[in-house]
């Protein structure tokens, strides 16, 4: 590992997927924090479906990425040093540190007011999970089901919840979710291999194989008496069709558009033209980031997670790529549909660091490390 | 008049506008009220956008109406002779009895769990109002902006509200609805005779003639800090566009969309490609029907409205047009926009009943009579 701060750099707003033009390879020093800033080291990096709008030459729900800066990212990171009141070398962190080895950070990361959103990870180390599970389960993906699906899907009893990218990194998380709430849960996934882990892994009442054609016949006869709850990560056709079976005042929670990123820019977006059964079905059609909901409900969504992971009600599967070299590669899986799981990448692991606390918190974070070890990395 | 019911029967599914073979007159008896049941004799026949959908080959947020049945329509009548406990001759309803002159009814219209849902108009009658007003501004369409702009999109002091087709029937009250909740308001219309009616009338502080073109700018110039309500009810390009000027968290209600509905069976209709605003904008897009709020609401809503234009803060305009027989060419002025306010048929005046009630009674009706043909019809 080279002494310096690799930096993976946006250099050309892709056309389709991400090409070996997008981006380029930096080395740059190490930075130092300033007052009030913390220096990590990143050790786990998350690729999502967003990062593609990110990379787009237009302006999202965040701005996006400028050409010739670090590609933007979630990570898993520890601390090396701080000038910040409330982190200390050695925390470990999950924040947005972008694709490189090394950041500097003020702790304000998504909140649009300012607010310190760095989260310090010490509950799921604790708990004894794998850290990198802050980026999945316990991160942006299972934090975006747990808003998206429990706080406005709002899926109730015997209800019918239908999910699309069912076995991707929050769809996984979704589903599990409206079944502990006890629904008819049914997820819309692309392969037999994908569609068995939904059934005997994830616990999906029925499984549909979009690949196999004819989406509307099967979702007929998997939600018989339409869907209340359609969590919609994959747009297009997908959700197109998924809007005529709305049962009365169903909620669609639009999570992504998967289907629709690598194109946007040169075929336009498909818009949904059954959006009218919104109309016919008196239902509703909602939008969220989870971002602006860190600051206020993390913490009792992460307690509300882990608790049902310890019960055995809630399982996930990461697929981890080592290297952080190998992010620009590895990303367009997830526009392919060839992962299984939440997609990350592993830059390092956390390091025992050489200065500081005295010899109790040394012990304390051997221990830790140990623990992380055992966890490993997914599951 | 001919002493037999004239009745406006579909025959063929239009494609397009309504055209003349969709309807046949035909000349039937006039029926008789079965136990449970009421004859009315209808007086106003409401013309509404959704028209044009109940005459579609499919079915949409109620069943099409069938070939050869007498075309469905709200409508305000007088009961002639009552089999039913709770009304009795001469009283005035308003209904869903249809193109036509008279109809039995048992008082259930559009009320799924069968709950009877003809509604009394002595309120109206009494607060001096014209019974047409019972189709317009006190009946679905007055309804709809209440439920829709109020209950929906919970517009607060000091906010930007967007209503399209705010000339219409529902936008005319949608806009005065956001202005009494201390808001900011905008109306989208064509023309400019339309557009001084929303500014000077309905007190709207901002109007865009879409005729004009660059509809994108437009909302740009009325809506500088974003759209945090839009009241739909046109579709296609229309709410495509104002998609984009959503502000955060905002709401958008699905009250129609009648760009859409005389092309859907030829070109389909036209989806929101914006809808990813939803996510960008954390925002929600929402529809409803009136009807399901009738039982429950209507008789709040009603006294609400009532206060609202005796006060002088809701005004509104109907279109009447004479004559049943009429209906059918009519009808198609919603589609081209050639309407300014409530589009209403007039078929007959109330009637002195020949039998029943004591002297009283008829010396109130009396009264009634004359304080309806004060009121006069339309504003």
């Amino acid at each position: 590992m080279s002494a310096g701060n690799r930096q993976i750099v946006l250099v050309r707003n892709p056309s389709g997927e991400f090409d070996p033009d997008t981006f380029e390879i930096r080395h740059a020093p190490i930075p130092r924090p300033g007052k009030g800033e913390f220096l990590v080291r990143n050790l786990y990096l998350s690729l999502d479906p967003a990062n593609r709008l990110w990379a787009a030459p237009f302006d999202s729900y965040v701005e996006r990425v400028p050409l010739g800066q670090v590609m933007r990212g979630f990570t898993v990171s520890q601390v090396i040093e701080s000038r910040h009141p409330k982190f200390k070398a050695g925390d470990l962190v999950q924040g947005m540190d972008g694709w490189q080895d090394y950041a500097v950070s003020n702790g304000v990361n998504y909140n649009q007011e300012g607010k310190i959103d760095t989260w310090n990870i010490r509950g799921i180390v604790k708990a004894g999970l794998p850290i990198s599970s802050a980026l999945s389960v316990l991160g942006t993906t299972g934090l975006s089901a747990c808003v998206g699906m429990l706080s406005l899907g709002m899926p109730r009893r015997g209800q019918t919840v239908l999910v699309s990218g069912a076995a991707g990194a929050v769809g996984q998380i979704a589903g599990q979710l409206a079944k502990i709430r006890g629904c008819r849960t049914v997820g819309i996934a692309g392969g037999p291999q994908k569609c068995r882990l939904l059934r005997r892994v994830y616990g999906y009442d029925a499984a549909i194989d979009y690949k196999r054609g004819d989406l509307d016949a099967a979702i007929a006869k998997a939600c018989p008496r339409g869907v209340d709850v359609y969590f919609d990560n994959v747009g297009g056709d997908t959700l197109n069709v998924a809007l005529t079976h709305l049962a009365m005042a169903a909620r669609v929670i639009i999570c992504g558009a998967i289907s629709q990123y690598t194109t946007a820019e040169t075929q336009g977006i498909q818009g949904p033209s059954n959006y009218t059964y919104l109309l016919f079905r008196r239902a509703r059609m909602e939008g969220f980031i989870v971002l602006d909901h860190y600051v206020k409900e993390r913490a009792r969504m992460e307690a509300d997670l882990i608790r049902w992971i310890r019960r055995g009600r809630l399982h996930w599967r990461d697929e981890i790529v080592d290297g952080l070299e190998n992010a620009p590669v590895a990303v367009n899986r997830l526009y392919r549909g060839a992962n299984m799981g939440k997609l990350t990448v592993k830059i390092a692991d956390p390091q025992e660091l050489p200065r500081g606390p005295g010899r109790a918190a040394v012990a304390k974070r051997k221990a830790t490390k140990k623990r992380l070890s055992r966890a490993g990395a997914g599951r």
